[in-house]
This record gives structure tokens, C-alpha cells and sequence, in this order.
């Protein structure tokens, strides 16, 4: 597929008309910086081939208006052209990047440079929650499927200033999870990103790189061949188009993709100021598990994930197994044994996972879990101390029997502790 | 005061029949194990003196009987009598242990070891939330009271195999807290324990021992001096009578005193079996505060660390402030500027305290703080993700705000995250 835009779109029947949308949003990657609140906002309201136009033309399309009313739904006359007022002003702003657009999009993409766009069956559903603030589109390298592999995936993100205690752990989880089946992304900096993807190739495992610049440019340089690894068996991708440089601020920019692609962001070492911090609050706020690996009081670089933990509400994790614990959702099978077995992953439903872990219903239970189970409240979370005391059995007994209690769907880990799942209410 | 058992009751007006009633519990700590639930159970129908004259003469007091019966209110009079019974054979327990009895009990203590008993002003409210298993009476040495100190006061302890790191970090916070005018209370092994304690001497501070067997027995040995050196400004203390040998049970029954005396426990370094866990356990049991300080995920020594922040709710602590967060109460002055100023212990009250602090009130507090409050839920507790949603503010403003509306008692730290307090709903 040299030279074209199609990519993963082969053979799913895109017609010139989706082709032509495709590359209108490869144009846009060039004319606006990714999570332009304006683009966004544009983009939910008209085509991207339309947005292009009016770039191009340097005027909204003429249905903007009623559009923008729509979507605002009982929006003011005079709050509509306030919005298609600042609309247009920003149409200059990207206008002014029209000479960057090369001349021949199509062969922007070379043998091993495709397009994934949000039309695309590629296109990972996940990173719609970011709503307005989503890629325009993403550029990649490498042949795996962006979708399946993201659909059991982790971030692992810290410090460039890894210290070798975080390099060490931070390789060795990588490859934990990578041995279990489950995809790592990460950026492409030095220290605790690179010992990630180094960590996941070493076992043969996928690991994606997302890049704050073009997938044909190499930063740091040094990474040259890190990258080329990754494409081989994983992917490089970028909401940049090729050719890019970073910046700054296109690094915290980038960082919101790293935590919307994976279902959780462990945070492996981070100083008090590390952009590893920003990334951790891109998974908050998408409600996703955030994790930190703790380290000695003492070194700084692991006062970032202290602080995770202690003032976040983020997990503690040690392994990879503390991990899958926060991600696999319950009643799925964590255990690689189980998941060899697997349907392709469309085809798997919760409940069809479910079905494989026994037991299911409290008659199955013993008698120590049941008195833990009616002693959780019907609303609302607990810890285990108070489950304790409520049972009147040991903590000990406790925590044996919440592992039990969660495998089996009874209960979950909410933000206020574990809780009871609708099921077992 | 040599010679006397009267130790801190000087001058308060203890009668001949006080002293009788403490002399009997000097006696039961030669006769049972403390803990013994029999006992705890008797001395909370019968005076000491009454239960050691049973012991003495083989049979329960006559009037034991309609006691068990009050003391169980609606229990059936069969009940009554097989408690009755089993208290009975409990008696021939304790008297195989008469011969150890020493003639004359008032010579049992030199000039440096004194008895504490439940009625004596001295003794430390706190410890009677242990029920039926409180201390019968603790046997001291050291000049300070146990009382007053133990106020203000955190539990240390961890592993006798300490690290360099875990021995280096429980030294500089016990030093912290001592600096701040907070007593610290651990065990007398190698390792952590003896870490914490030389960290507060070298401060000049008040460290308190908790030993499992006589004070006037160093176990071990090598802390002979050590323990000396914490009795010249501190305190050793046993609920063990001199001269007796420490087991591997009585350190497990020890480490109850150790949770309940303090305000909250911090865990510095423990294996998957270390003896700090079974405190930490108490603490939980106690409802008290349990912390744990963070390490490498490499080192055994942590392991156990990291399972209370991960598994039993504890909180990770990282050093003294983050301690102090836990354990004073909302509202008063944490800060050591504003300790300076105290007034006797007994005639600070919290409401005073919390004058101290400023601001209190809702029309005190910026825009961003209300925002934060109002978006607290009316019940339950909630993660700082949450609150950020629902008052549409960054997570680092919701953060910023948690600390202030905490100083000011609107909001505490609960099982299930941070709550409003009774003063904001």
C-alpha cells in the first residue's frame, strides 16, 4: 500500500467519499496543533473535507450557524454568532500553516507511514472520550492493529532522570505485562520510557511509542533504532504529521493520548515536577486507574508517585499482577492460562469471560466469605478494617476472602473502597 | 519512694483500700499472662483484690455469681453457670503460679521501676478501649508520666532486620516527630525499633519502650544501655513484673500496648511475616491511624509495607508531617510555632485549639475552596478526581483546596477518602 492513505481501511470498502474525508483530516494534522479546543468544536459540527474548504476559502460553510445552534441546542441567537465569530477567527490562525500542507498529501505516507483516522475500523473507540480535545487523526509505523492491541493495554510513564532502581522495576513490569498478553505504550523519552519498551521487546511483546513529533523523526536521536525496533513488532505512533519537531508543550499535549489509548497509567518514577505527573492526571480525569510504583523516601524521583498515592487516591502497585488487578475488569479471567484460550477479542463478551471462573453464586461460597459479604454495606464503600469488625472475623480472614468475594463479581474496587457490585446488591 | 508501689499516686490521696486493690494487681501480673480473657472477663465483675484472694483460696467470690449474670444482663441462669464453671477452672491456671508470687510485692520495686494501674491518674485512658484485654497494671521505669506522654504519640516499629535505608528513615522521622513535641513509642529490638528510639534521644526528645518481658531485663541484651538510656528521660514499660522472660507470644501480646497507647501506627520496614504486621493489625483493629513508609518494591523488607498501603487501607507516609496530617486532630495547630505556646495538657480542649487556626468560616475561604466544598458529597467520602468533575476545577486546585478546608475542619480524611466534617454538612 506505498503511498497511500488508505491503510488498515484495506478492503473495508471506504468509498472516494470516506477517502476524501481521510485526507482532509491528514491535512488538518498540518494546519491546526492537536487538541485545538476551536478544531475540535468545528469537527463535531462539520465534515473534516468541510472544514478543510473553509480554511481554504477563509470562511465558515454557509449551514455553520444553524449547525452551531444544534449542537448547543438552545443556545441564543446572539451566543451562535459569538461562537461562529470566534470560529472564524481561528480559521486565520490555521490558515497561516496553509504553505506547510504539502503539495501531495498521499506520498507524505511512505512504505511504512499510514494514516488511522476516527471512521477508520482501526481507530480505537477509547480516545472518543476525550471528546473535542480527540486526534484529528493519528500517523503511524508498524503493521499491528492499533484497535486490538490497545484493547489490553497499559501506559508505563516517569522520569527521563530514572534512577536504577526505576529503570530496573520499570523493565522488568513491562515484561511481566507483555508476558501475559497485555500491550504497553509509553513515550519514546530516555530513562523510564525507554527501560519500558526495552522491558516489552526483550520478551517479544508489543509495545507502542507515542511521539510529541513526526514517526520519521527520531527524538532523541539516540532512539533511532529503539524506534525502528518498535515499528518491527509494535508501533510508533503520532497525532503529528511526518516531519514534525517536539516542543514543550506538544509533550504534555501528547501525554493525554498515552492515558486515553490503555485502560490504566502506572507511573514508575516522577519528581515533583516530572510531566509524568501530567500524564497521571490525564487518567484521572478520565476516570481510568492510575497507579504509581513506590520507592525510597529518600530519592526524589519517587516523590511524584508518593504523592500519587498518598493525596490522588492513585493505587500502590509492585508487578505487573498489582496491575492486571486494577485493569481486568472483574470476573475476566487475569490469568494468562485462561486467556489462551481466547475467542478474537470482538467476539468476547464480559459475561462469556465470566462464565469461565467458578464460583459464581453464594451457595458456592464458604462460610467465612459470606460472612464478609453480608457485611458490606448496601451503599457505598468500605475498608476492610470495618468489614472486620462488622463480620466479626479477622482482618486476615478479610482480605482472603475480598480476593475471593471481587473474583467472583460480588464485589469491586470503587474510589471510596471496595463495594458492592450490582449483582451482589 | 523506694520500696512503695505507689509510684505516681503520691500525693493523690490513694487510701490503704486503693492500695490494697493495687497491690492485688501488682500480684496478678505474676499469677496470668496478660491478655488472658478469664481474667479481663473477672476483673470487670470483681475487684483485684477480691480475684486474688479466689486465686488464693481455690474458689470464686460468693457474689460471682448474680455478677455474671448482671454483667451479662438477659443470660439465662445455665449460661451464668457455665461461665461460672469456666472461670472456676481458669482459677487452678493461675494458682499453679502462686509459688512465683514474691513475698513481699512493695520490695519488687527499686528506686527506678513503679506500677501504673487502671484507677492511678497516672494510667492512660486509651488503653481501656482494649476492652477485657487491657493491661491489668504496668510495671515502669522512667520519671515522665505515661500518662501525659502518650498524649501526643505515634507508634514506630518494623523489622529487626531493618535495611540501612528502613533504619536511616526511621530514625529521621522519629527524630522529626520528637522535635515537634510528639512522643514515640516502639518495641526494644534490633533494627527498626532501636532506630526510632536512638533517633529521639538524639533530639532530646521522649521515646517510650514496650517490652515483653521484665523492665529490669534487657532482651536483648546488647540494648542494655539502650534501655537505660530511654529511662533517664523516657520510659520502659512492661505489663510483665520484673524478673520475667520474654516468649515468642508475650511479643505478639505486647504489640497490642504498643497500637493502643498511641494516637497511630507507623509500619517503616516489614516482611510478608514480620511481628509489625500483627501491630499494624491492632492499630486497624483499634480504629487508630495505620501508616506505612514506602520502599523499593525490591526489598523484602517493605513488602509488608507496601500490602497495609495497598490492601489494608493504611496510608503511605513518606515522613514526620505527613504523619502528623494523620493523627492531629482537625482543626488544631499542627505546626510547631503554634505547640510552642501550649497550655497544660489536660486544660487544652480542642475547641481552643482550633481557635488557633485561621480561617474557620465559610466567608473566610476563597472561590475555588467553595467550589471544592459544595462539590463534596452530603454522605460518604470521595477521590480528589471526583470533586474536581463536579466543581469543574483543575485536580491541582482541588488538591490545593483539600489541604486548607482540612486545616479548617470542613473536610476529613474518612475510611472511604476525604468527607465533609459534622461542622460542614
Amino acid at each position: 500500500m506505498t503511498g497511500t492513505l488508505t491503510g488498515s481501511t484495506v478492503g473495508t470498502g471506504g468509498g472516494t467519499g470516506d477517502e476524501e474525508q481521510r485526507l482532509a483530516r491528514a491535512a488538518l494534522t498540518y494546519l491546526a496543533e492537536p487538541g485545538d479546543p476551536a478544531l475540535g468544536a468545528l469537527l463535531e459540527i462539520c465534515e473534516p473535507g468541510e472544514v478543510l474548504a473553509a480554511i481554504k476559502a477563509g470562511q465558515l460553510p454557509a449551514a455553520a450557524d444553524w449547525r452551531i445552534a444544534a449542537a448547543g441546542r438552545h443556545i441564543a441567537p446572539a451566543a451562535a454568532r459569538a461562537r461562529h465569530a470566534a470560529l472564524a477567527q481561528a480559521l486565520g490562525r490555521w490558515r497561516l500553516r496553509l504553505p506547510d500542507l504539502p503539495h501531495d498529501l498521499v506520498a507524505t505516507c511512505g512504505n511504512d507511514i499510514r494514516l488511522v483516522c476516527p471512521s477508520d475500523p482501526e481507530w480505537p473507540g477509547q480516545l472518543d472520550e476525550l471528546g473535542p480535545a480527540r486526534p484529528y487523526a493519528l500517523w503511524l509505523r508498524g503493521t499491528v492493529s492499533l484497535r486490538s492491541t490497545t484493547e489490553r493495554s497499559a501506559s508505563m510513564v516517569g522520569s527521563r532522570a530514572a534512577s536504577g532502581y526505576g529503570a530496573h522495576v520499570a523493565g522488568e513490569i513491562a515484561a511481566d505485562l507483555a508476558e501475559r498478553d497485555w500491550a504497553v505504550v509509553s513515550g519514546g523519552a530516555y530513562g523510564i520510557d525507554a527501560a519500558v519498551h526495552r522491558g516489552v521487546l526483550a520478551t517479544g511483546g508489543t509495545t507502542i511509542t507515542v511521539l510529541a513529533c513526526g514517526v520519521d523523526h527520531a527524538y532523541p536521536a539516540g532512539h533511532d533504532g529503539l524506534f525502528t525496533a518498535i515499528a518491527a513488532s509494535g508501533l510508533v505512533i503520532s497525532e503529528w504529521p511526518p516531519g514534525s519537531h517536539p516542543t514543550r508543550l506538544r509533550f504534555l499535549t501528547r501525554n493525554r493520548v498515552i492515558a486515553a489509548l490503555t485502560k490504566g497509567t502506572v507511573i514508575v518514577e516522577a519528581g515533583e515536577r516530572s510531566g509524568a505527573l501530567n500524564t497521571a492526571r490525564h487518567a484521572a480525569e478520565l476516570n481510568r486507574p492510575l497507579m504509581a510504583v513506590p520507592g525510597p523516601v529518600t530519592s526524589p524521583q519517587s516523590a511524584g508517585c508518593h504523592r500519587i498515592i498518598r493525596e490522588w487516591g492513585g493505587a500502590l502497585v509492585t508487578c505487573a499482577a498489582d496491575v492486571l488487578e486494577m485493569l481486568v475488569p472483574l470476573g475476566e479471567a487475569a490469568s494468562p492460562e485462561l486467556e489462551r484460550s481466547r475467542l478474537p477479542a470482538a467476539e468476547r463478551t464480559r459475561s462469556e469471560a465470566a462464565s469461565a471462573s467458578a464460583p459464581l453464586s453464594r451457595d458456592d461460597l464458604d462460610l467465612d466469605s459470606l460472612r464478609v459479604l453480608d457485611a458490606f454495606p448496601a451503599r457505598g464503600g468500605t475498608g476492610p478494617a470495618t468489614i472486620a469488625r462488622k463480620a466479626g472475623v479477622e482482618i486476615d480472614t478479610v482480605i482472603r476472602c475480598v480476593g475471593l468475594l471481587a473474583g467472583c463479581g460480588f464485589i469491586e474496587r470503587g474510589e471510596q473502597g471496595w463495594r458492592l457490585t450490582r449483582k451482589a446488591r
